[in-house]
């Protein structure tokens, strides 16, 4: 958001869908301002038909709890609003609580990096119920994001086999934040650069860039054009040959080689940012290595993604890195990861025990998972992450060692599976305690060695972009109890289980 | 970006691509300070499907302009950068250089709201090379979106057939940006309101939201939370009735709507946010009518957008109002423009005329346009566009009243016509000179209300979605004839405009 080195500084609380507010006035006024709730944020299908997501934005949601105030400014400004029916839409004394307002919230995540499956909290928030509320959509414009970007990269990354990829997605990004976040998300994801100078800055990520088209059309010719770039960035010198054309645009680029060469320097690359990328690299790549200029590298753009970049590859394109802008910066082909934060527990004020709440839906997946979810990743010997179990630790059944090892399919009824004696470890990490975050922001390269070191170990299966086998997560069945439970409860109280046809009736 | 009441206050030098600035210092070395450029900022192809793009972002260009300074934070960051070969990526006296550096440009831009067509200059900026190749990466993120989420804005506006459209989609939006421009841009394109409540009180755009499916979970039960909600929210009450069942959801707010009229108050809406919304919204309206409840109005959302909107009201379904989020926000289907900004024309110091400079490809579609563009729209006699053309006042040919009146079809060499006597406006309009605003920032309702004249302008046969007629775009003739000089010129120089193979040799 604003261009300093924390993501929200200030003013974040009015970042919000109008209705976390008129809810919040609804709890202060109708007494429930000591009832407690949770929240989980999921999301429930897949993007880009990958098997996994790659958990990002954790680390900017304890800037936003922290940041979550109301200025002055912004009491005028709701002071203001007119309700559709007439008078205002707030109430003074609401406004008045808002003045002094600060969260107090727990808030639980999976750390950045980490692999994240469908239906599995991501994010869980735990306190007063107006506050989880109030958090919502900016948790989600922040965490949805980010994540996705980072499942694309991660596929990206895949596809190019260890050759460095560039992001280049500024321009096509969703405003000034949409390119901070891009930027972000794929560096932790394994892009090897970004060329956003200010996410450079902000974050810390290697930044590149050379020289546009526009560059060789300044000048009378592409020769005096290359030759004035070699002479100003010596040591950062990638030609971008394709400004007329790459026969012209290798030969020029061979002219001005050979001329660093004599004076010490050495040309680095060049880049094809158009036509055919699979017969012009092999093209320049001929030309390079009859001059005896091998070490010459071939670095390509253009639209790319994962399946251009796989397809290149395996034409035996010899190219040596990837710029990849538009199709990465907007997850082109599915730019919305459309996570939702449900309330799946509350307690009223003076109760010790919470009560597990879910959605229903005329669509069954629609429905939630109720409880204070945590999530254990069960692992083989080898460290490679078998299966997932939501769990809430009030539910869980069974004795002694085998408590809470029995398991459900979300999305399987039928499979049920023990995880008796796997090692495991739990992915909800506290990050915020009272409304304040439990531990300096880490380093962005942190997350991005948990995101590399995550992937590799993952099987391949996985991984694969063409049906990749489906991982298997579930419910420990003390929660699967009480969630087929509540379904029932919450069916019989509406009548039928069944679909159903609205009756014919008259209109008045 | 950051959330004050402009969209570009400060510190906007760094959000670029480094090789602007990696340009910018080969510029400054290569002694072209003084060589002024002219470029133009376009789309190639149509997003949607759809056969017009409704301009946005204009307004910000200004802001954009006049804050483009670098800060010593940046210049000490820029400072450190090291290059890939060894060194400093900058040079000491560049970055003096940029300690003072204030933009001088001069914009002409299609004032938002207006309908841009493919290849026509969108923005135009003149003036010193080096400051219009800085100005390029943020201005492309800023008009590139807000164009794109305007243009999906009127699709949806059109398919609602004159019913409110809300806009919900802060949550999935590209990061807090994201979200203050897709309010920002489907506001001018004819929302009537949006969830983001900064939107609203940065941009004066009307908010609108009750409650969500977990204000009813926090109550022990619907009715209760219904309830509770008309005692909070009088005047501003629509409920959402499918938290668990809408058969059960309806009859608790006819309930509520009773005790309301009780009380003197309405019920204003209910809300339905998944299943199959054409049968459940008949059923609800039979509902409310046979309760003598006619004026509770049906609003509806779920992953709305002009096709599902479009497919209800042909279902006959009796909903009121409509709110878009995620495919809206994201713009789905095409979540990128795709716009670039390419060098046109070039001058050097002391020259007066302008050279007309191209980019060629192997893909011909990639080929740009020359000139010093402006675009005249022609409209029949009831003010309906009929056909752009693109010119340069330098190249226009004919004598007397035919000067600039024959044209040739952008995409269709053969396609010749004359527009002599036609009456026409030119699109592109000053808004910076020298640097600075030419005009304070216009109120976003006037560009609301160009865009509502726009459309309702434009014949209907380009507004359908399914095969839209084509809208013709031209080139002056005499822009064209420079236009195929210029590929001759630069075809025969690389010695052949035929596809190519590489030709076989031996690797080295």
């Amino acid at each position: 958001m604003a261009l300093t080195d924390t993501a929200y500084p200030t003013d974040v609380a009015l970042l919000t869908d109008l209705y976390e507010l008129t809810m919040a006035q609804g709890l202060w006024e109708s007494g429930k301002l000591e009832e407690e709730d949770c929240f989980s944020a999921f999301y429930r299908d897949l993007p880009f038909g990958n098997e996994f997501a790659v958990m990002c934005g954790t680390a900017d949601l304890p800037d936003l709890v922290e940041n979550l105030r109301f200025t002055p400014q912004d009491i005028d400004y709701l002071a203001g609003l007119e309700a559709p029916a007439g008078g205002k839409l707030f109430k003074p004394g609401f406004l008045e609580y808002l003045r002094d307002f600060r969260m107090h919230v727990d808030v639980d995540a999976v750390p950045e990096g980490e692999l994240v499956f469908p239906r599995e909290p991501m994010v869980r928030v735990t306190g007063p119920a107006l506050e989880c509320q109030m958090l919502e959509t900016a948790l989600l414009n922040t965490i949805n994001f980010q994540t996705l970007v980072a499942t694309k990269t991660a596929r990206v990354i895949e596809a190019a086999q260890g050759r460095p990829v560039a992001e280049f997605g500024l321009r096509r990004a969703q405003g000034p934040d949409g390119g901070m976040a891009v930027a972000r998300a794929s560096y932790v994801a394994g892009c090897s650069s970004t060329s956003n100078v200010l996410a450079g800055r902000r974050y810390g990520i290697p930044v590149f860039g050379t020289h546009a088209h526009s560059w060789v059309m300044s000048f009378d010719s592409e020769l005096e054009a290359f030759r004035a770039f070699a002479r100003t960035s010596p040591n950062n010198c990638t030609l971008l040959i394709d400004t007329y054309d790459v026969r012209e645009g290798v030969e020029n680029a061979i002219t001005v080689a050979r001329e660093m060469e004599a004076r010490g320097e050495r040309l680095a690359a060049i880049r094809i940012d158009s036509g055919d990328l699979a017969k012009l690299s092999k093209y320049v790549r001929g030309r390079f290595d009859e001059e005896g200029l091998g070490y010459v590298r071939i670095s390509v753009s253009n639209d790319l993604d994962e399946y251009t970049i796989q397809s290149l590859l395996n034409q035996g394109a010899p190219i040596d890195s990837f710029g990849v802008g538009t199709k990465l910066a907007t997850c082109y082909d599915q730019p919305a990861l459309g996570g939702v934060y449900k309330l799946c527990a509350r307690r009223e004020a003076g109760q010790s025990a919470w009560t597990p709440t879910m959605k229903l839906s005329e669509q069954p997946y629609k429905r939630t998972i109720p409880g204070i979810q945590q999530v254990r990743r069960y692992v083989d010997e080898a460290g490679s992450p078998v299966c997932d179990m939501i769990f809430d630790e009030s539910y869980l059944e069974g004795e002694g060692e085998l408590r809470g090892t029995e398991m459900v399919a979300v999305n399987d009824a039928a499979l049920k599976t023990s995880v008796a004696g796997m090692d495991y470890r739990e992915l909800l990490v506290p990050v915020v305690r009272d409304g304040a975050a439990v531990a300096p922001r880490e380093p962005l390269a942190a997350a991005r060695e948990r995101c590399a070191a995550a992937l590799a170990a993952l099987d391949p299966e996985y991984k694969r972009f063409l049906y990749p086998q489906v991982y298997v997560v579930g419910m420990e069945s003390g929660l699967a109890r009480v969630r087929d439970e509540l379904v029932r409860e919450r069916m019989a109280a509406t009548g039928s289980a069944l679909p159903w046809k609205a009756p014919k009736r008259r209109r008045a």
